[in-house]
This record gives C-alpha cells, sequence and structure tokens, in this order.
C-alpha cells in the first residue's frame, strides 16, 4: 500500500521531525511505499484551496495515490500546529475514503493526546476516515534520536497495531 | 478599556474582514479603545514563539496592553484556520488572565461554532478566561457588506451582550 | 440493511422522541430495517460495562445485529446527554466497524452540533466508524410536531443524503 | 475557602474515590473548607435540571456556597462519565463565576486528559472560570491506596498548584 506520512510541524528545533524518520522506517519495513509530506515545504501561506501552486500540486499528487494516510502531530497549546492545519485545508476531495491515524508528539506527559482529538474532528469533515488505534509520544527528547533511533522498546509494536489498524479500513 | 480584535483569517475573500469591521465600530461606540489585530499581516509564517522579528514585537505589544480580547474566527473544516492558530501561539505570558470573547462566522447554517469550541481549549492553556457569551454570524455572506453594514437587527444586542460579559471578567 | 436508532436523552418533555419518529419513518421507507433504541429505557443507573442485566442484554442484541447506527442527540451545555453517554459506555466490542451518523437537536440556532462533535471523539475510540454527513435539528420546537410531523421540506433530502453515507461505509 | 470536590463516577470499583480521599485531604491541610460532592448520591437518574428533589437541593446547597470547585473526572471512551454530566446538568445559575479545576484519572497513561478537555467546554456553558492548572493522574491503580494515600511524591506540589491557580481566580 501507499501510506504517506504528514509532518504537521515546521518549527525550528523540531523534535517531531526525528519521529518522522522512526515512522518512516517502520512503515517501509513493513512493505508499503511511503514519503514523508512534509508541511515546512508545502503548506500554504494562508488558508488557500484553490489548489494552485507547485506545493498544492505536490501534495494534490500525493494524497491523490495514497491508500492511507499518517498525521504527526506535536500539540501546542492544545491544539495543532496552524501550518498543519493550513495543510490539510488546501485540499477537500482527494481524502475521501481514506483512512488516518496519528501520532502525537509531546515533551511533557500527555503525548499530544489533545491536538490528535481535535484533528480527528477536522479529519471527519473532510471525508476521511479515524481509526481508533493511536501513537502517542511523550516526552519526546528522552526518547528518540535525530536519526530516528528510539529508546521505547514497546514503541515498534505500538506503530505496527496503527498499521494494522489502518490496513484493516482500506478499501 | 482597551479591547483589541483578532481578525483570524488570511484568506483571499475573507468575509471575515467585514465582520471585523462591523465588531469594531460596536466596541469602539461603546466606549473601548480598539484596533484591528490581523492574521494576515501580524501571524509568523511558522510556528515560532521566540517573539523575535516585526510582526511579533507588534502583536505582542498589542496584547500586552489590552484588558481583553475578541477572536474573529471562520470556521475551516470543523477547526481553525491555521493562520489564525500561528498567531495565538506566537505568543505566551503575555495573555495571562484576559478574557476572550469569540465571533464565530460561517457560509453554513452553524456559524462557526466548532471552531470556537476547538479555540476555546486552546485560551485555556494560555492562561485567558474564555466567556460564555458568543456571537454566531451563520450565512454571512447574506446578512453583512463589505462596509460592514449589517441586516441582521438582532446582531448588535448580540454582541453587546458578548461585551458586557467580557467587561465583568476583566480586573 | 438494519439501522437502529439511538435516542439519546431522558428527559421529561423531550423533543428529540418527535425527531426519533420522524428519522425512524424516512429510515423505514428508504427500505432499511430500523427501531428506536431509548436511552430512557436502556441506560443503566450508572456506568457499567459488565454486559449484565435485562437491559444491557437488550441493547446488545440490537447494537450486534445492526449493520450501522443513527444517533440523535440533543445538546445540554455543549456536551451530550449523561445518560446517552451511560447508554454508550454499556457497550464496547459489539459497535466495532459500524458507520455510525448523527442528528442533533436544539432550541437554539446551533443545532446541537457541539454535543455531536464530543460523540464523534467517544465512538473513534468504540472502533465505530464516524461519517461525516449529519443532520443538525434547530429550533426543534417550531419545525416538528408530537408524531413526528416537520414544517421543514429540505429535512427529507438531508436525512437521506445521512442514510446515503451510512451505507457507503457498511462493509 | 469553601471549595467543594464533585467525585465524577459512580462506577463499581471506581479508583477516583480513592483520589478523591487523596484531594480532599490535601484542600483541607491547605486551609480550606471541602467536602465530597459524590456523582454516586447526588446525579438524578435522567438528565433534569428542574431542581426538584432531596439529592437537587442538596446539590444545590453545596455548589451555592462553594467559592470554587475542583471535579475529579475519570475518563469513559475519550469522554466523561454519564453520572458526571447528569449531576453538572441539574443546576445552571448557581455556578456562575465560580472558578472550576479539573483531576483527570486514567489506568492509562493520558491521565483523563481528553475527558477533561470536554467538560472544559460544558463549564464555559454554565459560566464558570475553567483553570489553567489541571492535575492528571496515569496509572492510578498503581500510585494511589483505598485510603487516599499516593506514591508519586511530585503530586502533592501539581495539586497545590491547582489549588493556587483556583485561588487566583475567586472572586
Amino acid at each position: 500500500m501507499n501510506i504517506p506520512i504528514i509532518l504537521g510541524t515546521a518549527r525550528e528545533g523540531r523534535q517531531s521531525a526525528h519521529v518522522a524518520k522512526y515512522i518512516l522506517n517502520i512503515v517501509k519495513v513493513a512493505g508499503h511505499e511511503s514519503a514523508i509530506l512534509d508541511a515546512k515545504d508545502l503548506a500554504p501561506a494562508v488558508t488557500d484551496n484553490s489548489g494552485a501552486g507547485p506545493k498544492a500540486k505536490k501534495y494534490k499528487a500525493a494524497i491523490t495515490k495514497a491508500d492511507a494516510v499518517i498525521i504527526i502531530t506535536p500539540e501546542y497549546n492544545h491544539g495543532y500546529p496552524g501550518e498543519l492545519k493550513l495543510l490539510l485545508d488546501s485540499l477537500y476531495k482527494e481524502y475521501t475514503g481514506k483512512p488516518v491515524g496519528f501520532v502525537g508528539v509531546s515533551a511533557g506527559p500527555l503525548g499530544g493526546s489533545r491536538a490528535v482529538e481535535q484533528l480527528r474532528q477536522v479529519v471527519i469533515e473532510l471525508r476521511m476516515i479515524p481509526v481508533r488505534e493511536a501513537v502517542y509520544i511523550a516526552g519526546v527528547q528522552n526518547v528518540i534520536d535525530e536519526n530516528g533511533m528510539i529508546s521505547d522498546e514497546t514503541m515498534d509494536k505500538r506503530v505496527l497495531t496503527l498499521l494494522a489498524d489502518l490496513e484493516r479500513h482500506v478499501r
């Protein structure tokens, strides 16, 4: 299957970029085609769903051929990053019917769970299918390095559980 | 009192800009000092709470001297605009203790109520005080013109009710 | 298909009971098997997912044989009714994979949209598939009578759109 | 000050009852008057804001004399317990202007944070003032015993931080 990974922050020093490397590796090892869709490169400067411009075309092509999508989101002030929302709002009908799974990331103990909950409300409106399984990476700065190597041995299994839930909902 | 109005979208053709003119007029007529803080001018390009740069300084000065804040938000896919979140996330401690009221805007019948609910979760983390009263402007394209003139005669009273709730919570 | 309708309030004088009659009629006319699952009769007194007792057995049997579910919810203080949550929390694995659609009901202008948003977060955890389409009945006391006769001529079409979205997600 | 503690679940075997003992002790040691308002005893059988009956009168008296309120909530399926919502919905104007703080409880790692977020939307409609500080007790079965003795040494400080935030917002 084709399962791209949206990296939902462009913030300087973002730990979520390391998480993206880690997730990408697992998704590929599991036999799927994947690539990182980086909000830093692809999000428009302001809300714009005209589909115009090179960024929009690249993102549209990637979502169009996807079977399912993984979204990595840090949590900023109990919500999602602005640049992630700009990216999500830049398309509409291309998302239809595609399962979506979330990876929440936080420096604190709650793993980005509140950003994930808000995003689930958004993706329903995008006609995606939000799956139950999710991965929450708390204290990210302590468990993952810049090469995407993780010290929490239970994490691989959690990511595979999320992947299985996505696969189950593809049709 | 000083009650700035955050215009929470930079989208081409934004109807919320007309709403901002309308609200600004009422707030001033009610005897308050006010100005529009436009996400189009003030939001950083990506999440950045370093406070650096001229945009950040202007926004910081405005929030620092505010007694309360009004946020105008359209609803995009059941959430808030990315550029509004970028703006809100660009400061932190300057918001502390300030009452905040919402004006939701939509082309459809539900007046942006879902974006408002998500934002209330965000502003609590910013240590603001979200007041109960809110204004919902549904079918915005039919009730307000580009000069901020409104055809719904009940709206003035609703805005004044929101203002009174903000005033009640200033300390 | 078998598409039961959960009536999510037991409050004295509940207008949602009239809405349930109205929805039930359309679902049957569309050729589906259906019945009203009334929170008044089926919700346990306190949160209890032991599955014990005659109420739990009746509700379990109904959900087990359902292909999809419609939930009618009024909005109380921007959330869902307690008795509806007690009912939903009384089962778990029987919900898995079933599409769910919402009918929001309110006396005011916003049609219960905020209760619907909170419930969507709940049903994802129940492994259901929340569909995008929804029906919002605002000012319910003015548009529907005690026999489920509705004066808003656009409503039938909206309910059929919700039904079509549910059908599309059954597998 | 008078700061009652709402125990938001009546479920058999509820760990939150132990948390309530623990919190009650700290609130009293900090010099406040307090008592546990147990949803098991005080929640109506169905949503009812008539204020009639002995349960409603007892709850009304307690909230009326409160300066601030603490709500202890477990998280059931990413939402709040039905019996807690029944209790909250049984009053309205008595809550006005009172600061409210949350203690989230979970068996898993996320400390009830999602139930807290949903409840914050509810209490704004009740005209309460939701404070930023909150306490999240994850893996509750491992950190607290039936007498309210806690093994996590950092917890006392977190509860005191919540108390200070409540005190700051009383007026």
